[in-house]
């Protein structure tokens, strides 16, 4: 078929005409197979040969085709890629169909969470949920809701509960270096909502925003959700990585970046590259934004305070969550903000969103304060230590001349890297899914127009350490 | 001292240029105060002329200096407005001076909430706390919490719990006449978590959303925060009245109304009026956000069923919430979508926001399905009543000649109308506030760039009936 009258037809319509090439390249593809254009069991032309036809990069080619393979249009095999025979399940079929009244930017989101109850072995971002205290939780809840007054049903400080602020200070100042008053600390419902606040209060619609490549797609959906332009940014062994190219073409107002365990990398950042990164983001005006998701989770070397605390006055808004340490479902997560920003930001939050749970946030402040948060922390730290140990073990036994282990020195994931030119990671993931294993993949970690990079994520937290052997030897299998 | 010139020289700036007028004026004088250019007791040149003078509408004036009054900057007095002595609260100041780092768009927002705890008599939106059956609402709370597997402490179904998508589903069936399968409702955060939802899932940046004029601040800011161009729409005593011209040439593409009890002014949506919309809304092919706030506390006249089930298919997005039929501390709320939109906003929840708290969802979908939820609603619907007739009898006592009562047919809150070019209403609810009544005021409401209003909103719910004479009585008395 003539692809390059097909890209230039669909391209006509003047909204499209200003889509990126790879996003208007994989909705015109789309758009064939699903009406029968391009038929199931059609061998897509070879991407090399189809940048060519197009006149265009190569990336851009094997980019759509990744998005594709991800949603089920086609199926990647060794000798290239085929449409899939389209019998789509009711909600992918719903899903991708644009609706009547559905908005543009609704469309084609990438995936943040894994869907509910996935609980399958090493589906990464999850915790140990078994080992969570939850008898004492729910003790502590009871009690927090027994000694509230009527008036504690109304709305809540829309910055949080005070005396949560106040233990989540204590903790961060003990524990991660992090300088700040109470008054600095913001109660939110989890990371993305802390993003969505730091790209709403921090910056304005077509600011720029870092983010690492490849990245977190978290972050990336708060920052184009509220309008930023954003752009990605390398990383290499020692965390992102910006050139002197990037500070000065592409001038920042927000940095995102994961310093303490690289998502999904897992590289750690040097000392010397966060205060490199500080002094950048000063000398541009820039805020960073600080996710330090995992840094509680430490397995070797000495641990890296925060960046937030490296420097007097650090430019960082620092992002937290209970996710992780507690369980998902808590939905309580923080910022600590720059001391100049906490009035307005107090403000902010007043006028632009209700608060409340108030008997949750006490019990947290209690859970905190009585040193249980700390103690869960250290067995946390010890089993998903061990875990790590059993994984890396049998990834040496099973897999060891086949891919190299990345990120396994602090975190609950880490990341078999495989080589780009092989078959697609998101291939092996579908194939070890089909095992009974739920893997994440590097790939679509990328962001659009970035270098490939291939690989899979494991997160051991919640497999228990003496089924490792066996299930990466099932792994293995579909490993090529 | 010369307005003209001063205004001249703050617009220069290239972005302010942009700026409409009124908010030109209005931070141009707050400047001059904040400098001491207008100095404290400095008597500000009457709206009307200072309008003459620098050729606007005393309606742009009129709006500048109202605002500059709420931030108390100045003080309106019987002779017209004097600048304020500025020490302000630290609060105030630095929430006016904008920060290093903070978004232009996160500052001079407009208050969605009271503040916390704010628990004085006619406090709007507040329901009565201490009638909820809070043990209760433990004893549930606890029971879902010992029934809750490790697995449940995980990421929820983003979409909400389904046990509690059906019970609202049933619940608004029966008693809303809403039309919907459980697969059609979202479970949010609340209302203003809805409204964000709406703003970013059915129209892009650009898009242009109504709101009515006086209308809800809230509505207000999710749609400026999803890059929208609002648009005020006047009432009358049927609710929303769009003209031929609004339709004509300034077409939505979301529509936000409040026809069970109009926010803030109360009128009750007629039938007639509510077809008209649709049919409107359809032509125009834009959705309906149908807040149906309220909706529980009708006190006269036949119960109207929502817009949403009143035509097949009709094109509504429907909010309700939780906060005023229960607590607000509760957070949460739920919004019903068109069939046709449920698969895609399951796709796109999962992809940018995460979810939990499976252990409150499941409590509350048991108060629900239990009948507590409705035999609580009953007592409330009762004692709603009594108080509205309380209030309205000691206005007609001590208020009768200078207020007229609007709106008071359904809700929790009634309007007392005050005469457009008396004392404004921002000024009388200062001084009320000093005899520790707190009332909303109808001005601040409005749109920027719309018609005046001037009204005292009073929130009834929560005042207890043998208070209602004296308490009216302290209001009588600052009223002129």
């Amino acid at each position: 078929m003539d692809y390059a009258l097909l890209l230039e037809t669909f391209g006509r319509d003047h909204a499209r005409h200003a889509w990126p090439r790879q996003r208007l390249l994989h909705e015109c593809l789309r758009t064939a197979i699903r009406d029968g254009t391009l038929a199931a069991g059609t061998r897509l032309l070879a991407t090399r040969a189809l940048a060519q036809e197009l006149g265009i990069a190569r990336n851009t080619v094997l980019y759509a085709y990744e998005q594709l393979a991800c949603e089920g249009f086609v199926i990647p095999d060794r000798r290239g890629t085929v449409v899939a025979g389209i019998a789509p399940a009711p909600h992918r079929r719903a899903a991708d169909v644009p609706q009547a009244g559905l908005a543009r930017r609704a469309q084609n989101l990438r995936i943040v969470n894994g869907s509910a109850g996935d609980g399958l072995p090493f589906t990464p971002g999850m915790p140990d949920l078994r080992a969570f205290p939850l008898a004492q939780w729910r003790r502590l809840l009871d009690r927090a809701w027994r000694g509230l007054s009527a008036a504690q049903l109304n709305y809540g400080d829309p910055a949080g509960e005070p005396a949560l602020r106040t233990a989540i200070a204590d903790y961060l100042r003990a524990s991660r270096g992090v300088v700040c008053e109470p008054g600095q600390v913001f109660i939110t419902d989890g990371t993305q909502s802390s993003l969505d606040l730091c790209a709403h209060a921090c910056a304005d619609a077509g600011d720029v925003a870092w983010i690492e490549h490849p990245g977190y797609g978290g972050a990336l959906a708060a920052f184009r959700g509220a309008g930023l332009v954003v752009a990605g940014i390398g990383i290499d062994g020692e965390g992102m990585a910006p050139t002197v190219h990037d500070w000065a073409t592409c001038r920042p107002k927000l940095i995102y970046t994961t310093p303490s365990h690289q998502y999904p990398v897992g590289a750690v950042m040097s000392a010397a590259r966060r205060l490199a990164l500080i002094d950048g983001a000063r000398a541009a005006g820039a805020l960073i934004v600080e996710d330090d998701y995992d840094s509680e989770f430490r397995h070797e070397g000495p641990p890296l305070a925060a960046m937030q605390g490296l420097v007097q006055d650090a430019p960082v808004l620092y992002c937290g969550t209970f996710s992780k340490t507690m369980f998902p479902a808590l939905r309580i997560g923080f910022l600590v903000v720059p001391a100049g920003l906490a009035l307005p930001l107090a403000a902010m939050r007043a006028q632009s969103s209700a608060a409340g749970r108030t008997a949750e946030q006490l019990a947290l402040a209690e859970f905190l304060r009585s040193g249980e948060f700390a103690l869960h922390l250290r067995r946390m730290r010890r089993l998903y230590r061990q875990r790590r140990d059993a994984l890396v073990d049998a990834v040496a036994r099973h897999l060891g001349d086949r891919v190299v282990v990345e990120g396994a020195s602090a975190g609950m994931h880490l990341v078999l890297r495989l080589p780009d030119d092989g078959l697609p990671d998101v291939e092996i993931a579908r194939r070890a899914r089909a095992q009974g294993i739920a893997v994440n993949t590097l790939s679509t970690h990328a962001l659009p127009g970035g270098p490939p990079c291939s690989g899979l994520l494991l997160g051991y937290a919640q497999v228990p350490g003496e089924r490792m052997d066996d299930l990466v030897r099932r792994l293995a299998d579909v490993v090529p």
